[in-house]
């Protein structure tokens, strides 16, 4: 296990760039190697299998196709059997907690000892086995598919704790209120990396560089797969993970993302539990007219003021990701007790959420999956008053309308509550998502919106049924894309949104409201709220730092260029080479015209410079590495006024390693993948 | 009128490259010019009143939001008022034909004469003021963005010609069978061409590069403003345009879509047209549930069938393109004749579509849309007997069975007729779009499908209404997506299927028919249909290139490099910067340090050149011109081996106009927008 995880590091690196060679660390031989491996006989087997599998691909269109199949229907069923586990989880403590009616401090303990119990152990599985499972994994996944090199982010290791994690977390119910996209985006990753090995064993080498797509589209297939929605799952990925998107990796996106949506929906119909391929929060808003033309002013404002809360909630949460690494008490419990900061933090929300206490204000009995079901409810709720006769059959939002308490204070309870509670979750080191969470909070700003506009209404005449009534759930949607739309700075959610719905009536009213918001959100560049986690953690993924440090799109890459290193004249003979080659430079190693003038000629290839050295050790020749080994020409060079955004541009642009900065024919620097990471992480260390 | 034209050619050079000065012709002088120009008073007051508009929307977030807004807007203007004017031309010869009922020869000649009229009036409009108005538009669009220089494209009088040619086609209706989209996305760029200058003349001029955006946002705009549909108008747009899609351009594309698609929609309900902000093809499938479960593999043999079809089409229209290119009479004709032979053809169709005779097999009295609407009809045609008693009642697909012949021979008659009809009117010389027709040929594959498998399907059972029964409508959905899909190489005909309609009951089906359809049309590297007009038409489109000479992948860009030209030393005098002045150099001139090494060491700009020899000829100087001017430092420069696909990427990813190819540190060769236009309409020629 040990060694095929160790492959699968090497290969990641530089994942985007369509490589066809792979690096080898610096003293690592590229002659053909003759070592003793074990398990000759079944390795042979397995081999012998492989190529017969390949064959039989290759004839339905590659290997790499099958393993884009492959993607989409393991994401999938991982994510069914997931949400299945989740739900009973949540259903044994529902069911526990109605068992112990009437024992208020049994019931007490139940609610708050539960969710407090399950992050202690997500948190520590995580802190044990595998520390980089913590959070949600997408601001690490997007510097990946970036072209940093991050292999323990993909360890197999990280994936267990990752879905065990996610698991427990999610158990948590809303007292936590989180997530499963951003965890379930890096999943799907760590998925899509091990496929990606395995096509390339079977696959033809022919189109090596066609690997480095599954990445990409795994990260697409994780959205649609956890949804069941392919278009918004593919276009969430493009948008929260790339600065450039290459249209040949659409058409595999879409073909596992439809595939792991369909497998998803195809599950819950053959489980029981839904009768046809439904969408998840399947609405019944009506149909025609769905709201009148002059409702779009009121999802404009919806929009905007989605986008004004957005940036209170993002500016909260950068204040909160600075203080857990400035206060004192909270990197000791983070860095050492996470098991007890997170069990106590889980205790104290439960604690505040106990249906007996401010709980029964906030509706937190509700799932997240029912908190979204009620509020996209498409009938009014401040019609229906508790204390009439309907109020006896249960609704699909009793909860939000306690004795005595009227939804709007109940709606305002939640969102007031909810908003620093939201905060406060985000330093919980489990392994968890921050989209739902922020979905649903939009959704309940916008349900109250539309409750207070219907309420407010003139012409809603209960006598006349064919009177256009206003339908307060499609504010609720509406303000559920704009609001997480708003947070993440994408406008897919509008997408999701209509995908998760079923719905397409609201089409119009939720895109406005979506770019309204963002537009407010992304004004003045502030930073997203991947980009704050991407900050936080001093990640090397240039569009964030571009985005604080706007002056950064000028600078110049010769200010941060290390040292040459080995250079090689064209003359050179064997010492030099040996020297070269023990200094452990780069795969390609530059050959300069002469030490004096530093005009660059080309590269060595390192192989080329290894198998003259063996070369010359057997017979004694006086030949200079000139005349045996050829130089290469350079790819694209650059000159130390190109900024740092294009050489990162050029670099993941062109299927090459190593980019030569020359000034006026001279050699002045190298930029690979490594020396691109370590200038950004010194970019950021520095801001 | 005509300067203005001229400037908007120069200011649309290198439209992609976020360049920030102009090209300028040789001759002309980049001194400070004090010419005398006509209407200073006037041009004063104009310019004061355009840097007061400035300053007020300065404060909203700048002028280019503005003008992606106004884009949408008047795009959409542009498309209700082409669709009301189209609908009343239709109308009135449904009139005329109408009133003529019982005398055949009258009635044949109403059918027959108006289009044949209409067509001559497009062509040879298109003809004698813009021959560059006529086809679709949109390959020369999709050239234009990916940087090449295409000015006469973009003029004003095309936009005129376009705008009169294309209503008339569409006015011709079901005859003809020609649609509206790629013409409008080439008019939509147009208007964005001048609303880019406009933005560029009151804007800041601190943000010039967000200009250049100007043209992806029209084309989605186009898109989103024909259908009112935003999310598939800006998918298509990326899809059919691009080949890299920058993400900074995705919020000003959704934004501009949603006002265009907003406003169209408006429109319609402010006209009185519909009641609500409905979409155009408005279904009613039934909801739950829409389909069962194993109908998925049909739909994906619908796919399939569909990519067969497409297939088919493409092969006829490439051979019929080749075929205009070397018959010697229909080049006469439509090098000469454009009119004759335009009015001829369609003369010959309506023959044929004439509705007593053939035309009656095959629905042609209905337009476009009615085809559209009648084929996504919910119900179920082979169970209604026209003979029944429900007969009597027009049913919005009576044209589809008329007396004594079965909607399956129809439609059959349909498909085979319309399938050469549709090839044969690609040649027609007059501003027409082929993406509706073929949705609408896709719509009836589906629909014959459906009605096949409605009619052998077992359980339609009349008197249990629980009974799932197939909807044929379904299928024509999903088969208009797939075909549309497959003969332009794009996914996203699938969203504009459900836009459209306005149902995601059958996102899926609809989804895996088109992923299907896309899978058999593009095996074997064939070229989509915009690639072959492309092709035929010798544009210097490299993605259509490669797509039919996958060698070009890896020619490097040596082989085709032109000749230096001018090269200065640093130790250059008077003279020989006289000379290269003269010689009408770039706008970068190279520095080389000596001329027998060649060592190139920078640039210098033609302005500071002739600053040189300004300030030269006032006083006699022996400087040289390296003491006087700044060697500005190259940007990345290539090396010869670099292949002709990676040199176009690192031109368009560059802010910079010049690229140098150095082999050893010598010049070897010099890339420019221009340059490489030569290097891919070479490469076009030889194909």
């Amino acid at each position: 296990m040990e060694g095929f995880d160790q492959s699968s590091h090497e290969s990641f690196s530089k994942s985007r760039a369509a490589g066809n060679q792979r690096l080898t660390s610096p003293n690592e031989s590229l002659l053909p190697d003759n070592q003793w491996k074990p398990c000759l006989r079944s390795r042979a087997l397995v081999k012998g299998c492989m190529q017969q599998l390949s064959r039989a691909l290759g004839a339905l269109g590659g290997a790499e196709w099958a393993g884009f199949m492959a993607l989409g229907l393991l994401t999938a069923v991982i994510s069914f059997f997931m949400d299945l586990s989740v739900s009973k989880l949540l259903a044994a403590h529902q069911w526990l907690y109605t068992r112990l009616e009437g024992h208020m401090v049994l019931q007490l303990l139940c609610w708050t000892l539960y969710p407090a119990a399950l992050c202690a152990v997500a948190s520590s599985f995580s802190q044990h086995i595998c520390p980089h499972a913590t959070g949600s994994g997408l601001p690490e996944i997007r510097a990946l598919l970036a072209g940093v090199d991050m292999p323990h982010y993909l360890s197999l290791t990280n994936l267990f704790v990752k879905l065990l994690g996610l698991t427990c977390t999610l158990a948590a119910g809303s007292t936590l209120f989180l997530g499963k996209v951003g965890p379930f985006v890096h999943l799907s990753t760590m998925v899509g990396a091990y496929l990606k090995n395995l096509c390339s064993l079977i696959g033809d080498n022919k189109r090596d560089g066609a690997g480095g797509e599954m990445l990409v589209v795994a990260a697409a297939a994780g959205v649609a797969s956890c949804f069941g929605a392919p278009v918004s799952g593919v276009l969430f990925s493009m948008e929260a993970m790339s600065s450039h998107f290459p249209l040949k990796d659409y058409i595999p996106c879409f073909f596992s993302a439809a595939c792991g949506a369909t497998t998803f929906r195809l599950l819950s119909v053959w489980s029981g539990n839904r009768e046809s391929l439904e969408p998840l929060f399947k609405t019944h808003f009506p149909e025609s007219p769905p709201f009148c033309p002059q409702e779009i002013v009121l999802f404009a404002v919806l929009g905007v003021a989605c986008g004004v809360v957005s940036c209170i909630y993002l500016s909260l949460h950068r204040w909160m990701l600075g203080f857990t690494k400035t206060n004192r008490v909270l990197i000791h419990m983070l860095t050492t007790e996470k098991a007890l900061y997170s069990a106590a933090l889980a205790f104290f929300l439960a604690l505040l959420t106990f249906p007996h206490s401010v709980g029964q204000y906030m509706a937190s009995k509700y799932t997240m999956k029912q908190l979204l079901t009620s509020l996209l409810d498409e009938g009014q709720w401040s019609e229906r008053r508790p204390n009439s006769s309907l109020a006896a059959q249960p609704t699909p939002w009793s909860e939000w309308a306690p004795p005595g308490c009227s939804v709007f204070v109940s709606l305002a309870c939640f969102l007031l509550m909810k908003l620093w509670m939201l905060v406060l979750v985000c330093t919980l080191p489990v392994p968890a998502g921050y989209f739902m969470p922020v979905f649903v909070y939009g959704a309940a700003i916008g349900r109250l919106v539309g409750e207070g506009v219907a309420y407010l209404s003139p012409n809603r005449d209960p006598s006349d049924p064919a009177s256009t009534s206003l339908t307060p759930g499609g504010y609720a949607l509406a303000g559920a894309a704009a609001f997480s739309g708003a947070a993440t700075h994408t406008l897919s959610p509008a997408l999701l949104a209509l995908e998760l719905t079923g719905q397409l009536t609201h089409a119009a009213p939720v895109l406005l409201a979506t770019l309204l918001a963002n537009a407010v959100a992304r004004y003045g560049r502030r930073p997203s709220f991947y980009d704050n986690i991407s900050l936080s953690k001093r990640l090397p993924h240039l569009p964030s730092l571009l985005r604080v440090f706007p002056g950064l799109s000028s600078a110049p890459i010769g200010e941060l260029l290390g040292p040459v290193g080995a250079v090689l004249e064209r003359s050179a003979g064997l010492t030099e080479v040996q020297r070269v080659v023990d200094s452990g430079a780069h795969r390609d190693v530059p050959v300069v015209d002469s030490s004096d003038s530093g005009i660059l000629l080309g590269s060595f290839h390192r192989s080329d410079l290894l198998a003259f050295l063996h070369q010359k050790k057997d017979k004694d020749m006086v030949e200079t590495v000139g005349d045996v080994c050829c130089v290469h020409p350079t790819s694209a060079q650059l000159s130390p006024s190109n900024t740092i955004q294009e050489a990162h541009g050029v670099l993941n642009l062109l299927p090459t390693h190593t980019l030569f900065v020359t000034h006026e024919g001279k050699l002045v620097g190298i930029v690979t993948c490594a020396e691109m990471k370590r200038i950004l992480e010194e970019v950021a260390r520095e801001i």
